[in-house]
């Protein structure tokens, strides 16, 4: 290997040079319009997942003001927005609950290095170890608990809670606080959203009459950005509203009350810090972040290259440099009181909608967020709590995937174990602890699936060759499946040979005699076929030989627990029958060799011979006692 | 399925049944003298691993009483003696450390629950996921932390200390404390328990003459008992030299001590009881035991398998059963204040070397312990500790396996992994977190087995089809190589074929063209068998197709991960190309209708008419631009 060229490694971490070439006006405006659009998403939803993750509205905006500059620079997907969203923020609230920022700034911190090691280090293929129906019941069951934590805010009643069941009690608990002006708001806002949501999809006919075309697709392009921009419509709104009604006393609905205008000052995260009279130290402070320091990372990795393999569409998807500018938006962030950041789907979705071009749509979008956090906090007084709940609660619900259960029950069932698994100890427990039960779920499914090895055991009779029964190993065999593949084959020397009675076409896999693609079966008796058919008189054809031969033209690894395996069950063959190796590579035969005493190689030529041979050699030890030949 | 027969079920679990109807004298005295040889093993070992547990010398006799007959009545290995052992001896001292046997005693009677529990849903298919490198790196460590743990006793120190860094960090800090005598006693029994092992090695030459050859026999013989009753010699020995020593006030050497005399009182486990002022319930109880709940029975399960496994030579095991009797052997021990048992490899080789027939063999040495118990425990009073010391190290050194380095070196050198983390974590943390570190490794290596599925990617230009990439799906796929396969696959239409060029044999198997075991190739460009020889020539001649076949002939099991990698495949593949699915199962048809939109279904003749028209219309659409044919 050579060492990459250094001017092409800059290039391949700041892609920015790269696309920055080409960059022209029609470009950057299909750029602008994007990161406009992207920004009316933005900024109401980073509001709102502040107080999602625990946090005062302006720590949205903190989180969501870096993301776009760093990504611009160093991001490779020119969709992909990064900022606060919904999972990330319920993740941060989860481990940072009952503290104060700094513990979400050092989480933030913490999940760039992390990530940023992840992406350098090309850890990235670790990913594609959690499985599709794992991240699907984990996803569903995180919008769930977020939309559930936000019933609360809906209804206007005030408690602390963390997990799903505990928030459902909460909620039974409280109910009878239920405050009327909150509920009808957020009732309100509900059926905005959901309307103007539904504006998106309204098509109409084509018109011939270029006049009318043109304001035809004036409209229809009005109603797709009155869609888009409908969070910022509806927080605008309630905020106006709650203007109108307010009273010095006694507001009449849960306002956002006062927070801390302008930008946030750059500073290096703080590693000690004071939560009421308990002072944390660094130690202290990561020891209570505890998982969470290696879960919001990998989160955070897993959805952000989800987000960007979508988009990619086909095309080559660098996934190393994916997580790099991921680790380093997270990075970056920290220095602005940011917690957690991560690429949104919805955004992204809004993004491409718009016709973003490249990833400079992020710089649009971050001066916009720069000037609303410079101009616009001291309006946030008065933005409702029900309608940030509102805005949530319509923005999670899509993540809940029902899909996939059509399919799976129709394709995989057994996939649907660790997917419900997932969800149930997603909901049960809290979602981080249910994400790692459902990498345990898929861990044992693995050992499952290697318990089951394909094992293709024909008895071959053909005329050509003397009778024998044949195994076609294939692929690599490991500790999972030795003890089934041994006594699978001791089997064979059964009489009743019960395992091949028993066994289902999924544990005895048929390959055709010869193995060709080309379905030329040979006159072999082919014992699984018997079987699949369902008819046992399969087995009554089945004579036996005392000659085993193990074709190795496609085996290629073979664990330590597995030879062992092979030994002993050469040992039961031995006796009275033999074991030919057929056609195996240098590598297979080295461990055969040091594992059994004297294995027979032989190739396909020799493979004749020994098989002549053996069986003239036991006909004469049944026949005509011990006289050689 | 039919439900069993009862007569034959309780053949099954009572082998008595069977073996009792031969039983005539000759067995029985092939047995007897099987039986009293292996407890005078069993006898000073169990009152050695007492103290290894960390309890009286009395308990090491209760634990050997009831073993003996449980298992002649219900095991079906005639050379296992189920006792204490040094490896469950440890792990009892490690959960029970500072408590009372009462503990010990719920272990046992937990532990033979949780046995009977998994032999009879048949759960002991588990045991094989423990993979061997595992269990041989658990059982190094495990001795050496026994051996580690009995060196204060050889030098006649007092500490206290449960894993195998603290055993070495108070051996450091009480060295200066060290007791000549005690040594020096150590020191002696050490040498004559090494010698009189040596003594079993030593054979005469064959003497021709009838008279002397009866003598030589009888020597043989004599030292060969003598070897096996070593350990009773120098315990008695060691006893008999304490006793005359022995002076009221301040015994020069460190003796056992006061203990109960006579037998144990058959009693229900109690499940609360009371250490110093504390007292525990049966929840506090269960609490403190924890992970050992489950982690003894599962040790005592591995090790009692594997040696039943060695000693059944080939013949059928039935795994159920012997997890069975151990079961049963644990729970009646718990009446007789036994902590948890297990077989022995010591002393089932000595069972074997003695010339056992049946588990009879259980019953006479099971009389021979109760006498002891009955008659010999005042005298224990005199046993040094030394000597006591000195047979368990004695003991465990050869449980330290060496040989498997070597061999794993030589066959599979990436075993050393699991082995040599097991070792490591079972050092550094403790043995029983070590083993579940140990299963950990075992699931990574899984994992990246799982990640490197054989894929046999071929460029097939035989003159006889149309040039086209040909891929053979054998066996199972899942989420682990999902990734992996699609990014080979798509890397198929890369001009620069950087995965193939990189590739190595490993992660690209080669099956000849055709697949056939007889060897013929065809005229099959493969790409792999260029790669494999080391030349890059192979990339120069690949010329590029439109068209990929995936030969499912061998293909059964997808899973819902996979199938979504397969379904990206497609999609970059269709660009310009098309995906042929040949000798699809019907299972793996169903799976991927549902999946793609209109996958192209052929069986090996439709392929041929399939891949010629294919290519043609390839041809016209690059040359005569749109004319239909």
């Amino acid at each position: 290997m050579k060492l990459p060229d250094p001017l092409r490694l800059v290039g391949r971490v700041f892609p920015i040079l790269q696309w920055s070439k080409t960059y022209d006006l029609r470009t950057a405006i299909g750029d602008l319009i994007a990161g406009i659009t992207v920004a009316l998403t933005l900024i109401p939803q980073s509001i709102a997942y502040a107080s999602l993750a625990g946090f005062e509205p302006q720590y949205g905006l903190y989180a969501s003001l870096v993301g776009g500059f760093v990504y611009g620079v160093m991001g490779t997907c020119p969709q992909i927005n990064i900022g606060p969203t919904a999972l990330l923020s319920l993740l941060t609230f989860t481990y940072t609950n009952g503290t104060n920022p700094d513990f979400a700034v050092l989480l933030c911190i913490i999940a760039g290095i992390v990530q940023l090691f992840a992406g350098v280090a090309q850890l990235g293929f670790l990913v594609d170890f959690v499985s599709l129906p794992v991240v699907s019941g984990f996803t569903s069951a995180a919008a769930i608990t977020i939309a559930s934590s936000q019933i609360k805010g809906l209804l206007g009643l005030r408690f602390s809670a963390e997990t799903f069941l505990s928030t459902w009690k909460g909620l039974f608990e409280h109910i009878g606080e239920t405050r009327m002006q909150d509920t009808l708001l957020s009732l309100a806002c509900c059926i905005v959203l959901m309307g103007m949501k539904a504006l998106k999809e309204i098509r109409f006919k084509e018109v011939r009459d270029e006049k009318n075309h043109r304001s035809t697709r004036f409209l229809q392009r009005f109603l797709w950005f009155a869609g888009v921009s409908r969070n910022a419509v509806v927080v605008v709104l309630a905020a106006v509203l709650a203007f109108m009604v307010h009273e010095d006393k006694g507001d009449p609905l849960i306002l956002t009350g006062k927070i801390t205008p302008g930008l946030p000052t750059p500073e290096v995260p703080t590693f000690h810090t004071v939560v009421g009279n308990t002072t944390y130290t660094a130690g202290d402070m990561f020891s209570h972040l505890g998982s969470g320091l290696l879960v919001v990372p990998l989160v955070g990795i897993i959805s952000n290259v989800a987000i960007a393999k979508a988009f990619a569409r086909g095309k080559t998807l660098d996934a190393t440099q994916e997580i790099i500018a991921l680790g380093a938006c997270n990075l970056v962030s920290a220095f602005f009181r940011s917690f957690p950041v991560n690429g949104s789907f919805t955004r992204s979705a809004v993004s491409e909608a718009s016709g973003v071009r490249t990833p400079a749509a992020g710089f649009y979008t971050g001066v916009i967020v720069l000037l609303t956090l410079a101009l616009l906090t001291p309006y946030f007084y008065f933005i409702p709590r029900a309608a940030l709940a509102a805005v949530i609660v319509c923005a999670v619900l899509h993540m809940v995937d029902t899909d996939i259960l059509k399919k799976l029950w129709h394709t995989n069932r057994l996939d649907l174990i660790p997917l419900l698994g997932t969800f149930a100890c997603c909901l049960a427990l809290s979602i981080e602890v249910g994400l790692i039960c459902g990498v345990g779920i898929d861990m044992l499914l693995l050992l499952y699936y290697n318990s089951r090895p394909p094992l293709d055991i024909k008895y071959v009779d053909d005329g050509i060759l003397p009778p024998h029964y044949a195994i076609n190993l294939v692929g690599s065999f490991n500790f999972a499946g030795a003890e089934r593949v041994r006594s699978k084959v001791a089997d064979l020397k059964n009489p009743n040979n019960k395992v091949l009675q028993a066994a289902t076409l999924e544990t005895l896999t048929i390959i055709p005699e010869g193995g060709t693609p080309n379905g030329n079966h040979g006159n072999a008796v082919i014992i699984g076929d018997n079987v699949a058919n369902g008819n046992n008189l399969g087995v009554n054809v089945v004579r036996s030989s005392n000659v085993l031969v193990m074709h190795c033209d496609a085996l290629y690894r073979l664990d330590y627990t597995f030879l062992q395996s092979v030994k002993m069950l050469v040992k039961e063959w031995s006796q009275g029958g033999r074991v030919l190796w057929c056609n195996a590579s240098p590598k297979v035969k080295e461990q055969l060799v040091n594992i059994l005493q004297e294995p027979i190689f032989c190739d396909s030529e020799q493979l004749r011979i020994l098989l002549t041979g053996a069986v003239i050699e036991d006909q004469q030890a049944g026949n005509v006692n011990d006289t050689p030949l």
